[in-house]
C-alpha cells in the first residue's frame, strides 16, 4: 500500500496523474476474498443424510452433488491461480482493470449457481441446456481473465518493469487453448451432455492430480 | 502495517499521540472482506429450477431475481471502487474514520436484504415503498462515503502528503452528482416505481459497460 | 510479512528462537475475515416480507430482528475496533496469542447465534435466560480481549518498542469498565430482561452515534 | 507483494525464471479467507430453540451440535495455526505449492459437512461410518499439510534463508504424531465410535486449554 503510493507519487509527480491509478493491494484482497467465499459456498449444497438413513448408500446416491463440488472447486481454484499468475506481473491498477475485474468476479460468483443447476439437471430431460449454461459461465469467466491480461499487457504503466514479451505470448497461448476447450465442451453439451461433463471432469482431475506429479518429478 | 507504525511513531514521537491513530491496513482488509461477502451473498438468492422443470422457461420466469443480482452486484462493486479510490489518499485512520466506516458497512451489508425486498415486491401493490427502500439504502451508503471523504479531507494527518485541492473538489462533485441521482430515483419510486428501477438499471449498466468502452478507447 | 521476518531473524539470530514467533499479518488477516463474516451473517436472519403482504407493516412487525441486527452489528464492530486498537501495539505473535485469539473468535462467531436466541425469546416466558446468554457471550468475548491484552503487555518481545505504561493502564481501565457494564446487564437480565436489552441498546447507540459527535467537535 | 517481487527479480534476473514463482501474499490471503469462512460457517448449523420452547432444555437437547461446533472450531483453528507456522518459513510459492494448498483447502472446506454428518449420526446405527468419515477428513487434511511441508523443505528457493534442519525435523515429528493419533481414532471409530469422538474431544480440549496454561506458566 505504502510502497505502491511512493512509487506512484514518485513516477508521476502531479497528483492528477496519480489519481488515475488504483491500489493493487485492495484489488487482490477483494478478489481473494470473493474467490474464497465462492469456493467455500459450494459445501453448503452438499446434502447431509438424515440420522435415520444409512450413511454410505445415502452419500452414494447424492454423487452428482459431490461431483459438482469437486469440478467447481477445481475450476474456481484454477481461475484463482490464473488470477494470481496475472497480477504478479502488475504493479498497480486503473479504473478499467478494477471494473473488468468486477465483471470477472460477477461470473465467478455465479459458478455455485451454475454448478447447482448442472447437477440438478445433468440426468434429466434438459441436460443439454444445463450443462451448456455451466460451460458458458466458465467461458465468460475465462474471456474476462483474457480481457484483463490484454488490458494490462497494453498499458506499460500497470505492469512491472521486467516482463518480457515471451511471457505475455505464452500467457495468451494458454488462455486461448483453455477458451477453445471450453467452447468445445459447450458444443458437445448439446449433442451428448454427459460427454461435456466428462470434459469438465477431465480438466478438473488433470488440475487436481498435476501437483502430485509435479512433486514426484521434482523430488 | 509496519511502515504505518514507523511513520506514526516517527512523526508523532510521544506514544499518547500515536495512540490516536488506527492502522489503515486493517481498515482496508476488514472493509474488503465485508464488501466481498455482501457481493457474494446475493447469489444465494438465485433460485435453481427443480430437476422436473424445463430450465430456460424457469430461469426466464425468475428474471426479477437475476435483475436484482445484476443491479446490486454493480452497485456494491461501484461502492467498493469508490471506497478504494478514497482510501488510496489516506495514510492512516483514526477512531472517527473507523466508526464512520462501520456505519457505512452497516448500510452496505443491508443491500442484499433491500435487493431481496425490492425484487419480491417490484411487481406488486407495494412496489413504491419497496423500490424507495432500496433507493434509501443506496442513498445512506453514499452519504456515509461522503462523510468519510469529508472527515479525511479535513484532517491532514490522515491523508498522504501530495493530495491537491483539485482532486478533493472533483471527488466532492462526483459524490454530489451521485447523491442527487439516487434522491431523484427515490422520488420517482413513489410515482412510477418501475421507472425508478429503470434508473437503477441505467446506472448499473453504465457502470458495467464502461470498462469495455474504456478498453476500446485506449487500445 | 517480509519486514516481520527480517525483524524476527535480525533480533533473535538463532532459528530456534525465531520459531517461537508467529506472523502478525496472518493473525490480523484471519481475524479481519472472521469479524467480517460474522458481522455480515447477521443480515441473513432479517425476514423479507412475502410479496403478498404490505411492506411497512410486515417490517414493523419484525422489529426485534432489526433491533438484534443493529445491536450485534455495533458490538461486533466495536470488538473489531478494540482488536485493531490492541494489535497496533503488537509487532509479532506467539503460539499463546494465536490460540487466545482463536478462543476469542470462537465467542465472536457465536454472537449471530446468541443474537438470534435473544431476539426469538426477548418477549417470551424465557426472556431472562435468553437475554443473559447474550450478555454472557459479550462478557466472555470481552474477557478474552483482556486476556490477549494482558498476555501482550507482559511479553515485551511481542509489542512495539515505544509503548508507554500509561497507554497500557488506560487500555486496562477501559476494558474493566466495559466488563463491569456487561456483568451488570447480565444481572439485570434476570430481574427485568427488557432493561438489560435497554443497556445493550444504549451501549450500541452510543457507539454508533459517537463518530458523528466526533466529526462535529473536530470540524 | 512488492518486496516479494523485488526479491524474486533480484535473485533470478531473467523473467522466465521469475515466472515460475507465485506471490506468497495471495497464497496467505486466500487461505486465511477460506479458513475464516469455514470456521464461521459452523455456527449456521447451531439450532435456535423456537420462541415457544424453554431455552435451556432445548439447548441441552441439541448438545451434539454444540459439541461438533467446539471440536471443529478447535481443529480448523489448529490447522490454520499449523498453516501459518509453515508459511512463516516460506518466502514465495510455486505452481505446485499453490495447487497442493488448494487440495488442502478442499479438505478443510469439507469439514463443516463432515462435522454435520458425524453429529447427525453419532448416536445412531451408522455411527462407526460417520465418525470414521470425520477422522478420514482430518487425516487427509493433515496429510496435505505434510505434503506442503515436504515440498517447501525440498525446494530451497521457496524458503527463507535461515531455516535450520532441526526446525524442519521437529515439524516433521509433530506432523507424524498428529497423523498417527488421527489414524488411531479412525480405527477406534469402527470398534467403539464414541471412544473415537472422545479422542477428538481430548485433542480439541487440549488445544483450547493449552493457551491458558501457557499464560499461567509465563506470567
Amino acid at each position: 500500500m505504502d510502497n505502491e503510493k511512493q512509487r506512484v507519487s514518485g513516477t508521476d509527480r502531479d497528483a492528477e496523474a496519480a489519481g488515475n491509478f488504483y491500489p493493487l493491494d485492495r484489488f487482490n484482497a477483494f478478489s481473494d476474498a470473493v474467490f474464497a467465499i465462492v469456493i467455500t459456498l459450494l459445501v453448503l449444497d452438499l446434502p447431509v443424510p438424515p440420522s435415520t438413513e444409512p450413511v454410505l448408500p445415502a452419500l452414494a446416491e447424492s454423487w452428482p452433488d459431490f461431483l459438482g463440488y469437486l469440478i467447481s472447486f477445481a475450476f474456481i481454484g484454477g481461475i484463482w491461480i490464473s488470477h494470481a499468475g496475472l497480477t504478479r506481473y502488475m504493479r498497480r491498477g486503473d479504473i478499467v482493470s478494477f471494473r473488468l475485474n468486477l465483471v470477472l468476479l460477477l461470473f465467478v460468483s455465479l459458478l455455485p449457481f451454475s454448478t447447482h443447476l448442472m447437477v440438478a439437471h445433468m440426468l434429466g430431460a434438459d441436460a443439454p441446456v444445463a450443462v451448456a449454461v455451466y460451460g458458458a459461465n466458465l467461458f465468460l469467466e475465462a474471456a474476462l481473465i483474457t480481457a484483463l491480461l490484454h488490458h494490462a499487457a497494453h498499458d506499460r504503466q500497470l505492469v512491472v518493469d521486467d516482463v518480457d514479451d515471451a511471457s505475455v505470448s505464452r500467457a495468451y497461448r494458454q488462455r486461448r487453448t483453455y477458451l477453445i476447450l471450453i467452447a468445445l465442451a459447450i458444443i458437445v453439451a448439446f449433442i451428448v451432455p454427459l460427454a461435456a461433463v466428462g470434459i469438465y471432469i477431465a480438466l478438473a482431475v488433470a488440475f487436481l492430480i498435476q501437483p502430485l506429479i509435479g512433486m514426484w518429478r521434482k523430488h
